[in-house]
């Protein structure tokens, strides 16, 4: 059937899309969401069609950009459109929907169909659902891991080993990553750091050193600042590590399930040529491990994966019922991390979490006392000196201080109504506080406290102030904590937690980063 | 944030869908395929959003057509748009995707919010796997089937008992309704008979009917052509009967799962009133379900579920492994079931299936001999004559003769290659063929079938005619016939069936019809 180029100007997300008039998609027999093969000039692209009876009129054939750059074709250039099967990779999933485990190759066709948008959205859903229904055995992760690192880029530096560290995430304010790159560095070793953005965080590891350079590198600008310092903080969006996990991802934060996580972070980890690597499993609640006994068996499966993808994992399970150090939100806690780092403040459970994983890494390169030398690298002030290295060479300010970093100027100070302790900190409920001042995407709103828990406070003391770099951002966080605070004040633990007087609703909070 | 108005021109099936730029996205906190609730002059509406960088331009809002009616807007209509939370269902969704049971309220929820177009692709999607993954209990089945009954229109007719027919279908060729109901209503008995349209088969009921009279009627036409002549056959597609099932099919399809299959056929027949019920389960190679086992277990499902909802139901488990008759495709069918209704065509096993059929439910309503009354009612004329008045009731030519109902006037005919016995037919390859020869879309192309099953054949004798309405259609049916045939002929069975000679792959072929 040959039919008239229309352009939608739509983009689909990469996949590949066209919309049909209902009546050409019943002639061409094509069920609701199947497939045609596209041929203009000698290109071809299968799409998924879309159909409709008003906007594309019989014979006319609308096309998103995906298709439309494919083709290269020009609007009312005449297509020759046929009825095409589904790809094998729909058998291979739908052969995961009866609960069947995959092979490698059914596995890498399925990631490559998913990276070159040839899947739709509900069978990629479909396959997300079932990886969390039926659950994925190693066999499956270590196939997956691979086939998302084989359908993207890979860095490759002459140098070895590779060291590497990831954060599960689900702490606010976990700025560790800006001192354990330089820290690692400093001490003459390579750590090639790419770090994800918020997504339902108050700041992602790039959000936060955007606040001190440019994080958007390619793959090829991430090399050279590697082998000129031998670390980098770079946004892993842009460089086309593992990107089917991205893909995946969009359908998992929607449906706050998270089956891929182990394939997705040691897929990226393996896409930069990790050899050693330490996973941090923050837990307690509040975070998404909520007991050590649950960390463990997490622990156990990045190590079993690693040994299956050929990198040597420590796991450090950290404490992670409040946030660390005082900051939440990008500039606050880039400010407070340069900070410490020059030996101006003291933010003592920030330097210890960073030397403690950053002495970790040491160790596993074959040191002996890497806490201490990481504790050294930090006092001495060359992690700061390394950190300004790697601000220059992507591009930054090399001499920027903390006062340089701009925070937002609508501020509101919360006091203490009674003298007492800090019994308590909402982790999530601090973040949904920071989200409506406007973090991540203000760049300077966000939370920082003055206290945390355990610590003293007298009444009308300052407990923590709000940021916002627009008005009615601040009074929409402002409201929300009219309702209800996030830090908990009093002369001592309460016995009673909470009273249940009917069947409890519990509405799980999921932090998914990666 | 007030963003302006602009029209896509584009439908998105009943969900409620805007475009934003990212830019506008970030700054309202929205993450992807999240929610906002847009306000215009007092109404108000909780959108999907898509981004782009492209199409929509800062400050501007993006509506597909279900918005732009719901909001009854103008472009350039200045909106109020602002973060929205997900329906409360998405929380229920997300406990099913835990293998948690759902109660009533949390289904009927999840089933409104799919009716109203609040649920994304991916949330429906998720829904529907997890149901096939974890397995649905009959709680939950008759959960589903009471909600998409509520969440639909109802047939109300004042006459007792209201006896309806299913199958569940996977055979090609069976027209057996077209007989069951003037059966059943000249033996004054009411059957208020609605039918799908062909998904992945050569035709549904719905399209063997239309080629005798006008199917798609709204529910009062339905109940008029009901109270005047006992009976119909209309289109449900039209009815709004259970329409959550027309969502969730669209999911179903394209994965071949079909979780939903009791809920499905069981809410339509709730809403229509049904008090008796016959379901027929086709049963052998070739159908949905392979073995008389299986059938037993299905029909113990549709009987408890029925008595659930209050309807008795009988199953009918019945020969599947070829065509019901010699035809296949709207036209042809419809052909044929009028000439053995006119007692013009010797059918046999049509004749019997559909007497089989009308003889349970005329004992299920009380009467004695129910198969004698209903070969009567055949037999005598009366069966025709009810159908004509249907037919009329309907709005088609009550006069109308076989040789009226126009059939593809490309044909070809196959002939057999030695003299022996028919000995398979393979049903889903068959049915490949029919559409590609333009079935059900082009009513009269189809297969019409010379020998069945069992039946001797001489060199050069005729096997089958392959019907087309245009010549192109044709060829791309003859050139899959080149390649293989549907029907093996041969002197006696032959007991090597197939060769193993590596590793099998299987490619299950699913016929999704209710």
């Amino acid at each position: 059937m040959r039919l008239k180029a229309k352009f939608l100007g739509l983009e689909a997300g990469g996949k590949s899309i066209v919309v049909l008039n209902k009546e050409d998609a019943d002639d061409l027999g094509v069920p609701p969401l199947g497939r045609v093969k596209i041929s203009f000039r000698g290109r071809e692209v299968t799409a998924i069609i879309n159909t409709t009876i008003l906007l594309i009129h019989v014979g006319v054939i609308g096309l998103y950009e995906e298709v439309r750059r494919a083709l290269n074709v020009e609007e009312g250039d005449l297509l020759e459109v046929e009825i095409a099967p589904s790809p094998t990779s729909v058998h291979f999933i739908r052969n995961k929907l009866r609960g069947r485990k995959l092979t490698y190759e059914e596995v890498l066709e399925i990631v490559r169909d998913t990276v070159k948008g040839n899947l739709s959205e509900i069978e990629i859903a479909a396959f997300v659902t079932a990886l969390h229904s039926f659950g994925l055995d190693l066999d499956e992760a270590t196939s997956l891991s691979i086939a998302m690192v084989e359908t993207g880029n890979i860095l490759k530096l002459d140098r070895h080993p590779i060291l590497d560290k990831h954060s599960i995430g689900g702490v606010p304010g976990d700025k560790t990553t800006l001192l354990v790159v330089p820290i690692i560095a400093a001490c003459g070793l390579t750590i090639p750091k790419t770090s994800s953005r918020a997504i339902t965080s108050a700041a992602g590891t790039a959000d936060r050193a955007e606040a001190l350079m440019p994080v958007s590198l390619n793959i090829e600008e991430m090399r050279e600042v590697v082998e000129k310092t031998n670390g980098c903080i770079v946004w892993g969006g842009s460089l086309y590590l593992a990107p089917a996990d991205d893909i995946f991802v969009r359908v998992e934060h929607p449906l706050s399930i998270d089956p891929l996580l182990l394939p997705s972070i040691m897929s990226k980890k393996k896409a930069v040529g990790a050899e050693l690597l330490v996973i941090d499993i923050p837990c307690g609640r509040g975070t998404k491990v909520k007991t050590i006994g649950e960390a463990d068996l997490l622990a156990k499966d990045f190590i079993e994966l690693g040994r299956r993808l050929g990198i040597k994992v420590q796991c450090a399970v950290t404490y992670g019922e409040q946030p660390v150090g005082y900051a939440v939100g990008p500039a606050l806690e880039a400010r407070e991390a340069l900070s410490v780092l020059m030996g101006e403040a003291e933010v003592p459970d920030l330097a210890d979490k960073a030397t403690d994983i950053a002495g970790i890494l040491l160790n596993m390169s074959g040191m002996r006392n890497g806490k201490e030398l990481a504790v050294e690298a930090l006092r001495s002030g060359r992690a700061e000196r390394k950190l300004r290295e790697i601000i220059e060479a992507q591009g930054g300010d090399p001499t920027v201080n903390p006062s340089d970093i701009r925070v937002g100027d609508r501020r509101f100070t919360f006091r203490s109504e009674r003298s007492g302790y800090v019994l308590w900190i909402d982790n999530s409920y601090l973040v949904e506080v920071a989200r409506l001042a406007g973090a991540p995407k203000d760049k300077g709103a966000g939370v920082l406290l003055h206290k945390k828990i355990g610590d003293r406070v007298k009444e009308g003391e300052p407990l923590f102030t709000v940021y916002a770099e627009k008005a009615a951002k601040l009074q929409r966080a402002l409201s929300m904590l009219e309702e209800r605070t996030f830090m908990g004040t009093g002369k001592r633990m309460e016995m009673l937690i909470h009273e249940v007087k009917e069947r409890p609703v519990t509405k799980r909070a999921f932090m998914l980063e990666r």
